[in-house]
């Protein structure tokens, strides 16, 4: 099976199509552009929801749910989300089939044509502050701290699965404040988040865009009061004067399981994060099942749930045990275990973990301990992986010759002082066909000399060829 | 607040409004049938989800995510489907907009016309046995116990929150089996989990109908081959022959919300089983917070948060405790904790259950058994009250005169002997405007004489008028 996968090298747009299919994370619908996720990658996607919500409602957010279509006329209402990615999306005009009288089965009933159109959304933004405006009218209704999890619809043209489908999966948070501090403090809260789950869930070194635009993925708009201007969203301040009130928005997608997938998978298939994995061991009886060989993984197995570790027999009778370690590796579980007999007999059974491909031979006693230490092991080794992976391919120069070697040779990002202005952005990447990724928040400061103009510089800025 | 509720004898139908919405469950949106499903119903939507959930996987089951989008043309392959529910339904015929030349905001796009057009799904079980044609081939591939929550969408005409709106969340079972023995247990075992999820967590009790149409809300389609061969899938059994596949399909909606409310409420508000209530417990402050109450409250929180209970502490200082217990009433908050100076100095607080509205003084001793002792009660007795209804609203007759006066009298359910025959059910309901509303499950045999026809019966069954 595993021999079935596009080497990395060779074609890593095929890789990645092969992992997601092989190991049964998603499939193409009949649907243009849409995906079934199959058990496998829906059960990822529960483990990643489950998580970020938890972390959502321990910093005091709730879940609403508001309609699926939006009213056309709300997309007219706030400008630049018209500019924005509102265009390319499904339109409902009609609300009954009928069945065709010349027999060709069911046809549109031309006569239930919507007085409106309706939009799927794309966003829920227009239909969530329109309806904040009945919510809030005085200081004492702020904050609203809400989040939606929610399926979304953008027409795209060119579709791969999970990382850019016309139907997504999502969450959204909008949430309103009286202050544009406590908007700010919000996002601060939120970006907190992100980065804690993708460093500490996801095994992904992230770094945050001051900008606040998006990072691998993650989508924050600007918070500020356009929202609150285009659907008359205000409150009486404690002088009872009113206001508009500020936002916040921010989600995560589907399109994280893509990046992981590319973050930490190989030529032998998808490897994922304990803490995400839906089956974190995998224990594999060789040659087959029987007494002795099933009892010992009772027991083993007893012992690992006790400290909430999931675990799975694999009982198939049909294949041999080459043939079962590369499926589950194709599926990237994180650990997987042998057991034979003439191990067992001398309490011994055999350890693999699916990061580095190592195997060990481990006593049966105290197992439970050393896999629970040896998951820890395997998210921190991701991590520091994905780690040296990034900075191996970020490069510090100091000098707009050196810039253009770096990219033109060993490519990725390149960390270099710039003047700061937008002009000397453009002209780079006229040039250099180079742009700003990333202002480093919290970035250290450190005086230099902007690569183009000389000009003086507080401080390096992410560079990158768009790929 | 409580006094705005209109009184259940007065109008049900609006009694059962103002409780949705003084109770911050849901509210109407801008979109004709569709609502937003606020924090408080949501909250309440997430816990009936998340033990669902658990009954499903314990079972197992796994969670798949089928697109929202199916092709016309799957819509006509399967007969039943077509004269089914299929036909009111939103479609999707164009996927772009574009500025209005006249400066009229966004329009549709014309030239961006789908080929087909797209069905938002009233279900998904075109899409998804559309699906499992690729996925089954072998009887090893099967059983396949696949469950999807989502949304979906049904243009209803008259709708109201929670019972019946265009847009409604639910969990859709798909499954596929060998034989139709092996479907028949699945169907067994869900009615089970439905069985024990209604009388131990919404603390109805119900009665299955032996024809699995449905019962209170939860939906059953027949199970069978239709949609197997409808879309052609088989599989090649032990012996190499090709059969098509069995079919289970069941769901529970955000209906089951409305069905919670109407069993339990009262002209107070919404009354909520402690399992599912999202907030099980509130401490009020008497008359308002202070330093000796706040941390009575913050150890009394710590006890009952160590027994999983969920509990909110009401810090507002603007209104008054009378004001606060008619609002937690309102909310359906089964336990409220009152306390004050002078009842903590005889280290005592006031305990008021919310469904029979009694007060208790109580030690703080041992207040969190004393707790989840009362929730457990509560939780008991609220599926009492509901069962003690229900059968002092069924009525035991055993001629049709008994029959006729029961209907025009006391109204409710009747229980009579009935001969089995469609004819017979045909012309009781052309007689009396009663149907037979379920053959209950399990029934106890007894036997007797149809009411109608006088031909010997060996069950009574439920009788009821369309209200």
């Amino acid at each position: 099976m595993a021999k079935e996968i596009t080497s990395r090298n060779e074609d890593y747009s095929q890789w990645y199509i092969d992992i997601v299919k092989k190991a049964e994370l998603a499939d193409n619908s009949p649907v243009r552009g849409c995906m079934v996720i199959r058990p496998n990658g829906y059960a990822l996607w529960e483990n990643m929801r489950d998580q970020l919500d938890r972390m959502f409602k321990e910093t005091g957010h709730v879940n609403a749910y508001f309609p699926l279509f939006i009213p056309k006329s709300f997309l007219s209402k706030e400008a630049a989300h018209v500019e924005g990615f509102a265009k390319e999306c499904a339109v409902v005009t009609h609300y009954r089939l009928k069945n065709d009288p010349n027999g060709g089965g069911v046809i549109v009933d031309p006569e239930a044509k919507l007085e409106e159109e309706l939009i799927i959304r794309p966003t829920s933004e227009t239909v969530i502050w329109n309806t904040y405006r009945d919510w809030i009218s005085s200081y004492r209704d702020l904050p609203l701290l809400i989040n939606q999890w929610a399926n979304v619809v953008r027409w795209e043209m060119r579709t791969r699965l999970f990382l850019r489908t016309a139907e997504f999966l999502w969450q959204e948070g909008h949430t309103a404040h009286a202050t544009s501090q406590e908007a700010v403090e919000e996002t601060l809260k939120i970006l907190d988040i992100y980065t804690k789950f993708a460093e500490e869930w996801m095994a992904m070194p992230v770094i945050i865009d001051a900008r606040w635009k998006s990072f691998a993925g993650w989508h924050f708009a600007l918070l500020g009061q356009n929202f609150a201007k285009a659907f008359d969203v205000t409150f009486s301040n404690e002088t009872n004067q009113q206001e508009y009130v500020w936002a916040t928005s921010w989600g995560v997608s589907t399109r994280l399981i893509g990046g992981l997938i590319m973050t930490h998978s190989d030529d032998e298939g998808l490897v994922l994060p304990p803490k995400l994995a839906p089956t974190q061991v995998v224990i594999v009886p060789i040659p087959k099942p029987n007494e002795v060989i099933s009892e010992a993984a009772e027991k083993i197995m007893r012992a690992l749930r006790a400290k909430g570790i999931t675990v799975k027999y694999d009982m198939d009778l049909k294949n041999r045990p080459g043939f079962k370690f590369a499926e589950h590796e194709m599926r990237g579980i994180p650990v997987r275990i042998g057991i034979g007999e003439r191990d067992l007999a001398n309490n011994q059974i055999e350890v693999a973990r699916r990061d580095t491909k190592e195997k060990m031979s481990v006593s049966v006693d105290g197992i439970a301990d050393y896999i629970e230490n040896l998951l820890t092991d395997i998210q921190q080794n991701l991590f520091n992986r994905a780690l040296a992976y990034r900075e191996s391919h970020t490069t510090k120069v100091d000098t707009f010759e050196e810039f253009q070697e770096v990219l033109d040779g060993k490519g990725g990002f390149v960390l270099a002082h710039w003047d700061g202005t937008g002009e000397t952005e453009d002209k780079i990447k006229e040039l250099t066909k180079a742009t700003i990724r990333c202002i480093p928040l919290n970035n250290e400061l450190e005086d230099g000399k902007c690569i183009l103009t000389g000009k003086p510089s507080k401080q390096r800025v992410l560079f990158a060829r768009a790929y």
